[in-house]
């Protein structure tokens, strides 16, 4: 294997500090067009053709060129999570800084250092083969940290433009234990509240005698939708789980059981149901859940208030698995609130949702990408039969029918969403490689 | 019966303002000393001997004289709530103003006019008779609007000081339909905080598949202290209640019903268990009730965050009935906590507690004050065991052993603890007639 050229190294550095002085925050709608751009150009730069594609959101970057092999698609996002609390970064969060063998700045990890790595290897291959032995083409959003509302129509209205081969997630990287790690599907997600309002306004709490409390009735509700141990209650919820297939069943009792170090890490004495190793793993990646998110009502400062409020709220999401819906799993909800007497308990959707996804981890991609990984790292990857977190990978998987897998240059380490975001120098280049090498072997074996 | 004399008009008037415009806000610790100190001088003008009493917080006015009849202790408060929202005022909360019928600013009602009433009275009384027929306390503090936590103890150690054969609780009014009301008791509460917390930091709520989540945790135990009723779950909470009295039962029963009226005032479709009438009073005021304040934890702001949270509180009030204890009710809520599981559960006291208190409803001061009332208002008065809210009444009625009945100046629309605090002129005078009517009829019967 030929080593990281110097001319690759410095393509990547200069191209990651570009994207990373584009403060391109969906969140609150800035930099997302020039990001864009920059992006369409540094594609064209490579022998792509790529083009701004308008969405009612920001613009999806669609880029395609390459050879006549078999055809893989990039998804990635330009766009980033906001930067804020500023004060707890220890540099600019948009100017890209080299320290202690690390990259510094927000995205270096999500998702512009995965971004950059691919266009790393591409050129690399390029500079070795004279041209892609491959045809690639790029998805790159600019919505991802909003939850892609635009994404799933512009997959379905776009499926012969995206007709492809095999799919790479936008990012991943090494375990605590310095594994590489790779995964073939999300869960799906349906974010939602529960509101209920008891009074007019709030009232002194000594009527609260006679009058209902909106807190009490909120708390019954959100203590019918599961039990202490996670499993939900509401009735019909697990009628679309699919059954775990035997590659995939097989594949949750090769991962390493690291749920005693996450423990510590979590300052959390035990599981719900006690799960460990192979539970744990079923419990997290395989079961559905409901999480809530916050609760607020009434008082909450210091000392006591006696006022009965008279409005509660609170957010929740459900995480789903393969072949659950989010507008099933909400009328359930719906139905569930209405015949256990919650009519005071008003249902709506936060976001539209995103349906849960898998791959087939027996597909030759998934395969290949493995075999690189392990040639690259020289350790066995960790394939995870998907993430407990979501993603608008279904379009992929279900709508393109394509295979999808997952793997990049973080660490468990990165601070992701948080200050001072950054990625190892040493990730970021070994990730170049193994990107080069997955495609140049799928490329050789299609 | 005499017409209120000019003099003792203008005496009201002008002591009224100046008790308005000493800012004594015992929230805010600010004011305190220079009320007591005037209202000791106020006191010492009526021919009484007024001293300071130093408790660990603001000092108690006493005061005594009078002649040698039956003695009748007033209970009022120099303190007042906090003026906030300043913006909210149509005038300064601190500079008396007489507007359309009303003397508007922070304490009018609650409780320098009740206090100004009082002082008129006997000034009235002496005014008429030379000298009072009758022996005088006062016991005015300067905590009320922060719980009275030294009250209690200021008067188990001065019991002698207080012994007296009837109090005149520190404020009432009219009712909607101009009914004057007398109550003889006050529930007792229990302040309280559940927190609990499952995890070192907040995570990313695809771990709630796996950890548990402290919203659920916190729901479930407070459901579990009350049904939908409102009936206490608490094992043991019952015990301590005793029954209504014969006369107790049918004072209830003669209540007028307004339960519809205030579920319309309320913006309430109805009541839990569908009480009114002689039920709602029965669950208003012969019964205990736990009302949950606030509950907070997570995200509050708008659309979703798939966060996790690490810990969730809420703030309690338990309203108590004789002869509930509020650290008996604590320990049960100790007791129900471990026994139902939730040894994650964190209990604390927000406050002390007051205990709750009732007068002998068939005593000749409550006779007597009820016939005064019927006299000058030229209606028959209301008579409330107690009231639904709370106070520190209970050393009065269980320490002193004295009858106590509260009646005043105010009406439902005096906006008590809100900005525009204020009392009819109307209300103020009349209150000024039936007071010093009540002490002499005692006195003659006596």
């Amino acid at each position: 294997m030929a080593p990281l050229p110097e001319s690759v190294v410095t393509y990547a550095r200069k191209k990651l500090l570009d994207l990373v002085s584009i403060p391109s925050v969906s969140a609150e709608g800035r930099g997302l067009e020039q990001a864009a751009q920059a992006v369409a150009e540094m594609l064209r730069e490579l022998g792509l053709e790529a083009s701004l594609h308008p969405t009612n959101g920001a613009p999806v970057v669609f880029a395609e060129g390459g050879g006549t092999g078999p055809t893989i698609l990039f998804y990635n996002h330009y766009d980033v999570q906001p930067a804020d609390p500023l004060e707890d970064w220890a540099s600019d969060p948009f100017t890209l800084l080299e320290k202690d063998g690390n990259l510094y700045g927000r995205g270096t990890h999500d998702d512009k250092g995965e971004l950059v790595a691919r266009l790393a290897a591409l050129l690399w291959v390029k500079q070795e083969h004279g041209q892609l032995p491959f045809r690639v083409k790029f998805v790159v959003e600019g919505e991802e940290e909003t939850g892609s509302p635009n994404l799933p129509g512009y997959v379905e209205s776009h499926r012969e433009l995206l007709k492809s081969d095999a799919v790479l997630w936008e990012a991943g990287g090494t375990d605590a234990k310095g594994r590489p790690q790779a995964y073939c599907g999300l869960k799906g997600i349906l974010a939602v509240e529960l509101r209920t309002k008891t009074a007019g306004y709030d009232l002194h709490s000594s009527y609260g005698a006679v009058v209902q409390n909106p807190i009490y009735r909120l708390s019954l509700a959100i203590a019918s939708l599961r039990d202490n141990q996670g499993k939900v209650l509401i009735k019909g919820f697990y009628d679309q789980v699919r059954a775990l297939s035997k590659v995939e069943a097989d594949a949750l009792k090769t991962l390493p059981d690291e749920s005693a170090e996450l423990a510590k890490i979590f300052g959390v004495k035990g599981y719900m149901g006690g799960v460990q190793g192979e539970s744990f793993y079923h419990k997290l990646l395989a079961e559905p859940c409901v999480n809530v998110n916050g609760f607020h009502s009434g008082y909450g400062g210091p000392g006591s208030k006696t006022v009965l409020p008279a409005e509660a709220y609170a957010k929740l999401d459900f995480r789903l698995v393969p072949d659950q819906e989010p507008a099933e799993v909400f009328r359930l909800l719906q139905e569930h609130l209405q015949r256990e007497g919650f009519e005071d308990i008003e249902l709506s959707y936060l976001e539209a949702g995103e349906q849960p996804s898998r791959s087939d981890l027996s597909h030759p991609w998934v395969k290949t990408a493995l075999e690189a990984l392990r040639e690259v790292y020289q350790k066995d990857p960790v394939l995870y039969i998907n993430m407990a977190g979501s993603g608008p990978m279904h379009p992929f998987t279900d709508v393109l029918k394509a295979p999808v897998v997952g793997f990049g240059v973080g660490y468990p380490g990165s601070k992701v969403h948080s200050p001072n975001e950054h990625i190892r120098v040493a990730d970021f280049e070994q990730g170049i490689v193994a990107i080069k090498r997955a495609l140049e072997m799928f490329a050789a074996r299609f």
